[in-house]
């Protein structure tokens, strides 16, 4: 079960309104390779993982995602907090403001609403593990793309290389728990057996 | 920021496999008013809140509503693991095997992966507090229908009853908030004036 | 059955195109919380209503709501008709304009076409009512919005300022309906039957 | 405008519950190529015809799929109204029931809420009008495979064949509407200008 | 099965970036009347044709779209490879350039990802030709208004036109389809005969 | 450009109709990790690989997952061809038949049309070669599930498991593709000097 601990939070305090960065940024909210994915996949996964030591790290991986996923909500909230309708029009953002107001909302850049089609439960460990290593890569690319447009805000651009920095994190752990997995397979021979039998 | 704690879970101990009753509730985990839909629409509105007060409902509910997304998981998984192709094959689990095996995908009792469409964030305080009455309501009336179909199982039916009555709960402390959320913007005149300036 | 009458149609002539406004006024078309979802939402709960009043309360406001789906209709091909391609193009409508020309189709603001998945229906009376109240709230916010977008253009906003109004009315109506439906429920105590056999 | 108009309903009396048809004949009402999906079509495309007659005809057939809509929604109810819930798991319906009761949902047989994107409209009258073309065939296809599957109620057939029936005029009209528009295109060389500047 | 020939590659050579243009041709490339959306609905259908011409049909023009998938993939490429992120800034690509950088993703000129359900595979050669039919229509409509679009860069339009001109001839050839199968069906009493058993 | 070969044929001869198991094997037709998926995915990431190595690897595997395509949907449409109305109905595929007679559309087992949000281009060759390692595993864990639901038809069997080591062979690709695109990013410090001038 989680609890909430408002002293854990990441400080963000972005100095200057900016809707035209929130445009984009809401992609690693509730765009298809975004915060919003990346947890409820390893979340999802968990139930299946065939050791503790997989689920543990799914379970980790899954929780700090979700903090990720609050503080790119911070971001695009402190971004558009208090903008004008002018600026949102300047920024266009008329029409997420037309439907969203100026109110968080899981959709990509683009505008399509988060699709759990973004993600994969395969109910086996190393395709969801593989899926996994692929997620954090896809997280790190959208991040690196996020910080070349929002390059001229500084409070921006280092909370964004924050949130890169972790998915590469992520990555190495993906990779030690496929590597921990593959090993407890070949021992048991777990995977092989539903094929062996045909 | 969010932490896990294990010893908080509710604890949850079903007895018999059966994925028959696994394939219908798993619309509370990622069908259109189950448990991901309820946590991600409570955290995404807290943003746009006017008062602490409401931001706090709706941060508390949300977290709740994450530990019973782990809750309906958890149901699912057990109600699934370990069972035989056979009995996949026989609770007609076979369409849901192929693609996901016996793990816990978001997707409704119909086969669709979760979408955010089944939800609304509106920068609006009104709007979104009345979306959330409705949205217990639709969750009420889901957790109805899962007791009704799964009546055979006293250990399964237990639990959604009891997730039932915390929708019924979180139902009214909506309502305080949108009473409350109301009194602030009868005192700013907030909403109107958007209007009033045309 | 429904039989079309020209006669009782709401006058609509605005005298300037304006396709950057068609943009996002499509949204009450076929948006989230346009007349399309309202429309479609309420004909179809209409089935499973208890009694004949809530039933016919349905049905009026249904009705309504597909008069205002071909008002909303009108306006966005009012704003775009006669356009040359560049206005298209100054107007940022060239992706609307690539698929769908100046036609008019039913999407969201956003871009993504109209979803069912925005609507429910629960085949609960309380759970259906409380979603419309939701619904009516919804669409009150949208107009709202497009007002403030809108608002250098008066022939538009008198228009999105009567249908935000109707609106209105519509949540009263389904406040009442709910409350009879709700005392048609206590007498035969019919909703908590389905749960007191479990 | 539409006004509803009780006394041209077609009369439905389905004399047995039998909700394994219902499961089916509900992708007539939400699925790709039902009665929704046709009448949203045609009235949409109405705005953006060339001439007073295919407005008409487009006002006409959508007003009237309109009515075909309520008639398909009339029969899954009968089908299901007053069904206990071991006649709904016997009839596969459980993952239908868990979401929506035995209210009417629109959604394909399959289990997918409906989606603008199985609609066209662009813009075009001479692309609009084949896109009906093909709409009224895979209209009359749909219901030619209902009639096999629901082959024993006669009740149902009928009402099936005479649905039939009409999307076969239907044809037939949007066949002398596109002839009428061709025509009048060959006229004013209307629809060849825009490739002809380039 | 298909085998790649390189030498048979339609020569495109684009001399100018233009990502502002590629956010637009996007939409036949991934769009819902694009070269996908041909090539996969006239492939899928030819399994249930009954006859070796038809089938014969389906399977050229199918493979045809396919380089024409891969043609229309090389000019979007080819208007954005190299482009600065200025240039993307400028053209209005940043959400398309966050999720995607530079490469070809198949989405529709408006955001949302292709979805099969702008196909129609009916398994009733007739309903399947005549949806042929419009899907020809609707590509042509759809190169005409980027052919407007695209009107100052003449490589572009080049291609665009050829492209359209082939759409043209593909209507031909199912329209010869078409009466070919309808000529068998009369023979054969085909598709009425599950009509004639009700 | 790709010609289609009728010589190179993987020969497919399924001696009994089974409806049942065409309702699955759709699956990697039309599904979250079919062949259509795995197909599009490779040849629409081609564009952006920055050397020519990685280009033909992902033009080969992507033609060969069009022949897998091709293949799976002989396998579909040999497994329902000419079954009748009673086979459907036993093996509940009155669904699909309601809406696809017995062709063959590109849908999940579960029902769900393709979406295209189930594949990722991020333009970024690192993400998208590990992207494709998820996607073997997951293609391979789904032929997996398959051949166990398949297991009493030799026939079919035999074609899923030289389907499932196809998977596994691309795997190997990707993994030495991805290698090598490392190496070269090494030489050129490619992908990480966009992070570096932040």
């Amino acid at each position: 079960m989680w609890t909430y601990n408002r002293n854990l939070q990441y400080p963000i305090n972005i100095k200057n309104t900016n809707p035209k960065l929130a445009k984009i940024i809401i992609s690693q909210y509730g765009g298809p390779d975004g915060e919003l994915a990346a947890s409820l996949r390893y979340l999802s996964q968990r139930f299946g993982m065939p050791d503790k030591k997989s689920k543990a790290i799914l379970n980790d991986i899954g929780t700090e995602e979700l903090a990720h996923l609050e503080m790119v909500g911070t971001l695009v909230h402190q971004l558009t907090d208090g903008a004008s309708v002018e600026e949102i029009e300047r920024a266009g953002l008329s029409p997420y403001y037309t439907d969203h107001g100026v109110g968080v909302y899981p959709q990509s850049a683009g505008g399509t609403p988060w699709n759990a089609a973004t993600i994969a439960v395969k109910g086996d460990p190393v395709a969801d593990l593989t899926e996994n290593l692929a997620a954090e890569q896809k997280a790190r690319a959208t991040y690196e793309k996020l910080i070349d447009l929002c390059r001229d805000d500084r409070d921006v651009v280092d909370i964004l290389k924050y949130l890169r920095q972790r998915e590469v994190v992520h990555f190495q752990r993906f990779g030690e728990a496929l590597n921990g997995v593959q090993e407890k397979l070949a021992q048991k021979k777990w995977y092989m057996d539903s094929i062996k039998n045909n």
